[in-house]
């Protein structure tokens, strides 16, 4: 039974809804544990320099290369191709944005960001190039393939028994991971790659979106919808929509009058809105950013040396050549034309770069479609011109129809592919600090490479409203947080096709932990805002849960990324003996003290769960209504109604909560609750806050330790 | 630990891998329990006629109308909506063939026969039209909407307490089934549609199939993998390769010089050529299915009389017009062709039917493509062109333009679509019953409707080699069967995309349970003959436990379909009782005695696993390897590595198994062994068994009874 628990430096209630208010905190100045920074040394990362490599600037420190063989894998220059055998049981870890496990063996998978609206099992590629992977066997290594060029990965699936990296040409900077652990190898390469982007806190509410809010009072009615409701809400998000015929940098008049005024309109109701911008700028005579990008000779070329011409959403675009520090520069200021009107967060998209068609494929596919008119069309050539209808989109050779200007050579596209996405994201990034010093800006992405996590967040990308695809984004979550990209999260109840209440209930149970906490939906699929709903009771209070959370959730998310620590991680990293913890791919930990384990299977009233060790189970339906149990070590199986949020306090942990409120910037911080083993006398916690905008973040000065110093007697009570 | 034990009538062995060769046998004759089948009384079941039904002799019973209102559900005839509210934690059962879970809650779905080959999560038709539903609520009920138009269900998709039928016109048969349980209800509604197909015995062997054959050397040099690795085998599937330019009832002399020599020398070897079939016949001169379903006026017709010309693997066909009895009797006789050359099974496919194009409108589209040709192309163009090609292929409005001569009239294909490939699989079926009168012919079909369950099998459709496909055709598995078709079973491996050697493992270790067991894979596809993969020990270890189950699957099979009876069932209907064993969606009861648990899960070494009462589980990894352990009513998580197959025993209840064997012929049913609680004293099992070929298949003078009488005592020692 919790109780009410005083602490010297602290008081807090644990006694479910009710708050005590604070009466004094001493600050305690964090301590780094040097035990800890000392597994990270960089000398546990060997660099094998592979032919001539593209810089990326994935990695933040250099690496003195060392010299072959490579004491764990066989590196084959001639078949270009790297790899090792792996032992009956070994897991392989990472990959970052991928289907599949959290365990990636059994499959092959391929680095080439690709805009592909279908996460099935058999796909191996989406939108991010991640080529971190642990090889957590007797031996356990870490290999990180440092180049934009397309790479491929067999992880036992030609052969159960063997890793094979097949790369496209023989350039690349390949890091060898040692240590002890899986964990410890994650941790040292996340020091590789530098910290984690830190958004600001309100981005750790509650966002809507969809694709298809035509104009402003659209989105009044998404707001209204959540205000009649009570249903709390921090940000709405502006799809294609809100452009004037998609140009970038640009608002429709038209749907928006007085666009500033409305920012400030929503920002006083405590709503951010956040914007898309697009990779492509519109071929648009007297559109500024197109006509300036064409005479400074900022766009890609094609074989010709014109402008590259494919098309996206605003018919035909030219793609900024993002790979150059001064077009980043030129792109990334025209943020402050958003940032003017009282922006001050954005999702970069279609940036892999997706192509709809190129016009030269567009020709030649016309043409045989011509061909195909004349004749008797036979059954495969009826295929082949689906086929090449189909194939137009994303064409492998348009790809390799367009050039890039790069540390002063002129390089064809499908070379740097992988980085297009993260260079644009970083002219983002880069210009808000210039445009907004002191300021945290939200920013996620679609395209990622490794390095990107740096500047910004990434969304899971268009996922489908499946049952599967809340498992997927649980798995993802662990890999993408090895790979460095904390802020990220799925598009609640799904993007593509239609939703249902449950599975939306399912899924927010999930997404309250994932920092990127937004329901988004596509244009044409069933209205899925939360109030479209019936059971609003139920959802009022998952969604009250994560603000109620959001101590807890903020806290650990930025100690994670000011330690180049995992948010989220998989059991075996925190078990590592345990045999039962490393198959676990439908639970994790979040942050230090919890683990959760959703439901992901329709018409389910529980499911089964693995404590590796003793643990607080809270079933909540809301912060006002939850129960509490203590379970032992092993497998349960847990009730878990269609309403309920399963939440696990590891033995002795504590997790602070606040008193639930609508809007992130009304979330009381000052007065806090405490769940989980609040009677234990050696239960601490270290909470981290701070202003939740400025860019101060430092750990230093930001901590404070909680200490319950209760009796167990007086919890017992 | 089992033991050997002793009958008085029957002398069976036990213990794993050692056989006593029975000694005699006393034949029981089976009395049927008449409690049992009072409770399946047809006056459970009442009849609404809504308008003026098609006939689909779906029932085979004349169950008197009934007057309205009808008191489990409203009907609206306005707007042509059937409909009642659901409880909380109603489950609902039955649809057949669809995607999701063994409950259909919570989705839409609509009985359209489709030709879809991604079977994800938001598809509402697959194949079939399996218009049946339990709703199994406070007071349980069936509903069979008898229609062969398009219905749609929404079952809690709209609203979660909802249940909603939608038909396309207010005509059909509507018949409530009452009784106290879903396992009743459903036991009421197939006595209602009549006995279940009963397939050869050598149909329960193992197949091996494959898109892309192009020969009688590749047929050969399957064989030859699979001798030499001594895997068992009793079929080979001839994909639409074997044929001659696609057309039915041809075999390509290039291909198969002397195609009955051929057969011949199979079936010494002890294997079954199984032939597929496709519904539409090709527009060619000198074809003569083609040139007398001319003459004779066979096909269907356009909207002006003419034959109407769809196109599918053949390029241009015409559709026999399978509703007319004439066209179905003279259309069956042409299995003959093959019949005569020693072929003794088919599977009949594309009969939803599949229309890649229709030439009417391949032209207009070819129309469109060339005004998109002429514009410059905006993106909603091309969005609208690629739609545009990629709708060409089973075209709503196609189904909307030929025409069936049926009960006199003339009938629009659409109105009638869902009962196309019911009745070409009829045709065979009916024809069967003429050119091999006392002989079992294998067949199946990928499309259906209810009621053909009675002339042949179904496989589940072009899925893929996915680990959701796995745990889907179990789910299927238990709602096929409660629509009658018994005889079905996945692509084992998948279909469509790669498979890997895990996925075939695991799913082997499902498909074993399979009443159709086959391997097959798409053109293109990675190979997956069994003998393509590595670990050939464990492949050949689960083969052959499916031909030491075989007394069991084969008598139990047998026992369901002459009893109209289920051979899978959901555990619910066994333990209706038990709140957590009617959430169980991914474990199966497979007959009387035995309850299976599949791994599912990429990477997994075991998983959780629901008793709902104390059983017997048998960790196989082949006949000769596999042990034991008695596990307590609850939840357990059970090890199974790759390479193992859990099969649990009911409690007092008997598995017999007969020595693996290569061929079916070749199992020897007269020497048993047995699996199960042997030491009990009450336990029997009723064995099923006859000559495997003959069409006397009832159960009087097949069964006989299995009752080990040894002690408890012997057992243990």
């Amino acid at each position: 039974m919790p109780g009410i628990c005083e602490t010297t430096e602290y008081e807090a209630c644990v006694y479910r809804h009710e708050f005590i208010e604070r009466k004094q905190i001493t600050m305690d100045k964090m301590k780094m544990d040097e035990m800890e920074r000392s597994k990270m040394k960089l000398d546990q990362i060997k660099k094998y320099v592979l032919g001539t490599p593209i810089e990326t600037d994935a990695a933040i420190y250099e690496v003195q290369a060392a010299a072959l063989p490579c004491p764990y894998v066989e590196m084959d220059a001639q078949a270009m191709e790297i790899s090792c055998l792996l032992g009956k049981h070994d897991i392989v870890y990472g990959l970052g944005q991928q289907v599949r496990g959290i365990n990636k063996r059994g499959w092959k998978y391929t680095s080439f960001c690709s805009d592909d609206p279908n996460h099935t099992e058999n796909k191996e590629s989406l939108y991010a190039a991640h080529n971190f992977l642990v090889v957590a066997g007797q031996k356990p290594f870490g290999i990180f393939l440092d180049t934009p060029e397309k790479v491929s990965f067999d992880i036992g699936y030609s052969r159960p028994d063997r890793l094979s990296i097949r790369l496209c040409s023989w350039n690349a900077n390949c890091y060898l991971i040692e240590g002890d652990s899986a964990y410890e190898i994650v941790r040292s390469f996340r020091k590789l790659i530098g910290p984690s982007y830190l958004p600001p806190k309100w981005a750790f509410g509650f966002g809507q979106s969809r694709w298809g809010y035509r104009n402003q009072q659209d989105i009044e009615e998404v707001l209204a919808g959540y205000e009649e409701n009570n249903f709390p809400l921090d940000m709405i998000y502006l799809d294609i929509d809100y452009m004037d015929r998609y140009m970038d940098f640009t608002v429709d008049g038209e749907k928006f009058p007085d666009f500033p005024q409305f920012v400030e309109k929503m920002a006083h109701k405590g709503i951010h809105l956040v914007p898309i911008i697009d990779a492509g700028i519109k071929v648009q005579e007297g559109y500024g950013v197109y006509e300036e990008g064409v005479e400074k000779g900022y766009f890609c070329k094609d074989e010709e040396g014109r402008d590259f011409v494919g098309a996206v959403w605003p018919g035909r675009v030219h793609f900024p050549d993002m790979l150059q520090e001064e077009v980043r520069r030129w792109f990334g200021e025209k943020y402050k034309i958003l940032l003017d009107q009282g922006i001050e967060g954005f999702w970069n998209d279609m940036n892999e770069p997706a192509i709809f068609y190129s016009e030269k494929h567009l020709g030649e596919v016309f043409c045989k479609l011509e061909d195909y008119k004349g004749k008797n069309l036979d059954i495969d050539s009826f295929f082949e011109m689906r086929d090449l209808v189909q194939g137009l989109s994303n064409y492998e050779e348009d790809y390799q129809s367009f050039y890039h200007r790069y540390q002063g050579e002129s390089i064809r596209h499908d070379r740097v592919h992988n980085m297009y996405g993260y260079c644009m994201t970083r002219a983002a990034s880069e210009a808000f600090g210039r445009l907004a010093p002191g300021k945290r800006i939200l920013l996620f992405s679609r395209a990622s490479y490794l390095g990107m996590h740096r500047y910004g967040g990434i969304w899971m990308g268009d996922n489908h409203s499946w049952w599967s695809h809340l498992l997927l984004s649980l798995k993802m979550l662990a890999n993408l947080n090895m790979c460095g990209f904390l802020y990220t999260g799925p598009d609640l109840g799904g993007f593509g096709s239609n939703t249902t209440e449950d599975l939306l209930l399912r899924w927010y149970a999930l997404g309250i932990f994932m920092p990127l906490m937004r329901n988004h939906s596509a244009l044409g699929t069933r209205r899925q805002e939360t109030y479209q709903f019936t059971d609003k009771e139920s959802l009022r209070g998952i969604l009250r849960l994560r603000y109620m959370l959001l101590p807890y959730l903020y806290s650990e998310y930025m100690k994670a990324a000011l330690r180049d620590d995992l948010y989220a991680k998989p059991l075996a990293f925190v078990f590592p003996d345990d045999p039962h913890a490393e198959r676990i791919e439908d639970q994790l930990l979040i942050g230090e003290s919890v683990m959760i384990a959703p439901v992901y299977e329709q018409n389910a009233r529980g499911r089964n769960v693995y404590l590796p060790e003793e643990m607080k189970l809270y079933r909540m339906r809301s912060p006002e209504d939850m129960e509490e149990e203590t379970l032992a070590k092993g497998f349960h199986y847990v009730q878990a109604e269609v309403n309920e949020v399963l939440l696990f306090v590891r033995a002795g942990k504590l997790v602070p909560v606040a008193r639930a409120a609508n809007r992130v910037a009304e979330v009381d911080m000052e007065r806090l609750g405490l769940l989980g083993y609040v009677a234990c006398e050696d239960a601490v916690y270290e909470l981290y806050d701070d202003d939740g905008s400025s860019r101060d973040c430092s750990l230093e000065g930001h901590i404070r330790r909680i200490t319950p110093i209760e009796a167990a007697e007086t919890a017992a009570e």
